[in-house]
């Protein structure tokens, strides 16, 4: 499907601030880009690296007084809503080296303290079905609720207080999946049909030789996610970490599908 | 410096584990491999993987009953005791990509959580005087004790508790650096001179465009470490991770001097 | 000095909640209750019970909709600003009975964490001067700021974030004072001067085989502070605990001293 | 049934050391006191203080070199092993005072921190009943293991390790209790038929007026304990209190019935 995103950022930063962005749509198997263009007013001249694992990009911008950042892309996305359940492991020795850190614990998914609970609870699955049945467990038992996480919260405090947002979700969904030895890394999305419409995050799993993405929140079909970036947990794949101090004016995502047999057609007014 | 480096690991796993070893030193600048070799009896054929930052190499092994892994290598070691007063920070937009991600916090180094600690006690400096103030603060606020700290030890508990071994004292090392907005990582080390013989955990700070090891614990001459490994905090650089359960059996580490006017001459007996 | 104290607290029950208050100045040495009166609107027939160590009272209420809680007291303060340098420790076998569990760590003041960094810190001084020199690091080394904690913040988080509120300051004097095996308890209270005012929590630390007032805020003087109730630590002297969900209408407190060579003369505008 | 409880503490003191006792059997209703006697050597005078909740007595010793405590006595336990199931919860306003406190969060058991979960999990469970599917669920999810904790661990991490001694099966038993507005304390015991013997922890909860046993890890029958101790956490009963430094010699503790149809005669050999 054809998927049209659009995001538009609007700060204001009373000092000069360093701001790392990280918001435009990646280049890469089963997202074809078709065009897009990132603008930033109010800074200085822009600077790009690429993103963790080669994967999208992030752009600096130094910043002072009011600060505007929008972005419009365009993607084919291919990518069938396939099921995990009978996607095997791929042997540890297997695995190519920007994978294994994924296997690690992280600020914000304590793998290391899950892995009694994620034996006792899911040792009966193996493989996909194992993500699945973890996937399945986080909706049963963790509640959905804006306001219910900050930004020093981690998979162990969402795991007790069980209720979180879609970062909430999708570290613990990490944990458990590295608690079980399975590579997992967070992902930032474009999230068709997701409402309301926001930047999402979800997880990649690794299994069977290739990332494949879980939304352990449910909120949105995989079908319909345009990745944005990749990392160990929240801090990586942050759309905005800004080095200073700086007061938000409005923030707005829009993700619209383009092709034709669909009836959605919202758009961020210019 | 000519160091002669030496490892034996023996552990005896009771089921088949998989095993990475992290225990070969890093052929890189500064630290020029003369010759070494690493064997393993009592496993499966291994395979090897680059490190993280392309620094070193991990090694796997399947293991079942009695194994032990040894390694010999001889490193010229050409690194000044540089002092880090007078070495700039790096602007952010000049960072290369491999390099932000050590900005973020990590499992057990939460640098998001000292930034108005870190702003108050060391603002005054900057740039290579500020991580020198660190280390300085580190070495004279936290007791090296052995046994202070278990596997989920995090900086913040090393923070409160005032006590560690080399691995904490590295962790609150690097939490302080990235909440200063100073890249920091992890590295493991052989390391000549330091007593008992161990392996050691010490920092790579990232200024004036370059990494720059830092000892918090100063237990030993940053001129007679040979890098092993690097990475976000104690689990990336793990000499020995196992993927199941084993006994440890013995482990020894030397690291001999063999430059001519250098006294010391112990070494592991075979 | 005479002291007039006033609170109105206004909530809005959507369903009926069970209500614990402890807005009421305690009758006890050093502060001597003129007359008091305390009306609850919108509740079932109250019922109190004293608080604990026998100091104050709480009373219960069952709401639902508008709830109005208004208290008026009146009460002769007589403690003078004695400086507790000088005051001797207790002999731990001396202590009462009801003392020896404010020897203990709490929900919120975690003693038992800080052993090393007090013995460290404030091993060279002695009872009410180790005191003294606790309540002067506290405010040289922790910002207040309105905002900087939340619910289950703990002495160990502020003592990290080096930011809070007077909640915040007590958790840690008390846990500083248990890890040096000095009692200490919560205080909440009415404060003179307390700008802005509001409900104020203080600390008790036994010295001398008595119970000294220590506020490491530094916010108002212990001179005009009027106790409301005591206990372990925040939950302990929460002034009103609501088993349910309520709504803030709004919220008053105001003290004023009428004796006569005093000029402030707010009150609360029926 | 009459039951003989012995124990015997050998430690030694470097240095001379405060210690707090809690390890004589409380007379109180359902475990009538015959006889009992506590000899400590190697110490000065002992000063006695009556226990939380006027329940039992603490004993303290200032101690130096060999430290030998020992305890024998003889209780007659008419305790039936009544269902909890059927027992209403008491209104609040009903609550004495000293059980208040019972109903907030302590430093072991985090109870704020489980009331989303407890609501989720036995929201449709009332009084007894919810208790015991407490129990339950802790019998079921959480393995007992020795060397699972340490002095530091907490409810929050015993829920999220899934593992535990006496001590974090009660710990999180009580928290869950208090998430669910029903007020638990800890008790330490002399257990009956404990394997192997030891001093155990168990919790009390208030329903119906009243404290009621339970004893979440399933280990020893609630028939056959000797209540010691109560508090809000394993702080305030610990059976020995250490200000200073000890060495631990030996330890044993042991419990016989008498009663003529019994079989089971172990006593500690002097």
């Amino acid at each position: 499907m054809r998927l049209k995103v659009e995001a538009r950022l609007a700060y204001h930063m009373p000092q000069q601030a360093d701001v790392l962005l990280a918001i435009e749509g990646a280049q890469m198997p089963e997202q074809r880009l078709v065009n897009d263009l990132l603008t930033v007013r109010g800074t200085e001249p822009l600077r790009t690296v690429p993103g963790d694992d080669g994967i999208g990009r992030r752009t600096w911008a130094t910043a002072q007084g009011d600060f505007l950042a929008e972005y419009h892309g365009t993607f084919d996305v291919e990518r069938g809503a396939r099921s995990l359940i009978g996607l095997p492991v791929s042997a540890r020795p297997d695995l190519p080296a920007h994978v294994i850190p994924y296997l690690w614990p992280s600020r914000f998914c304590q793998s290391d303290r899950f892995v009694s609970f994620v034996a006792r609870e899911f040792g009966d699955f193996d493989g996909g079905a194992k993500i699945d049945a973890m996937a399945q467990w986080i909706r049963r038992n963790i509640d959905y609720r804006l306001g219910a996480s900050h930004g020093t919260t981690s998979a162990v405090d969402s795991f007790v207080a069980r209720e979180g947002v879609c970062r909430d979700f999708s570290h613990v969904m990490a944990a458990f999946a590295r608690a079980a030895g399975i590579p997992a890394r967070l992902v930032s999305a474009y999230a068709w049909q997701l409402d309301p419409p926001d930047f999402h995050a979800v997880v990649d799993v690794w299994l069977d030789d290739g990332w494949h993405l879980v939304d352990a929140s449910g909120l949105a079909p995989v079908e319909g996610l345009v990745r944005v970036a990749v990392g160990r947990d929240a801090t990586d794949i942050s759309f905005m970490t800004i080095f200073g101090y700086a007061e938000l004016v409005s923030q707005e995502v829009c993700v619209t599908c383009l092709t034709a047999d669909t009836v959605d057609s919202p758009t961020l007014e210019n």
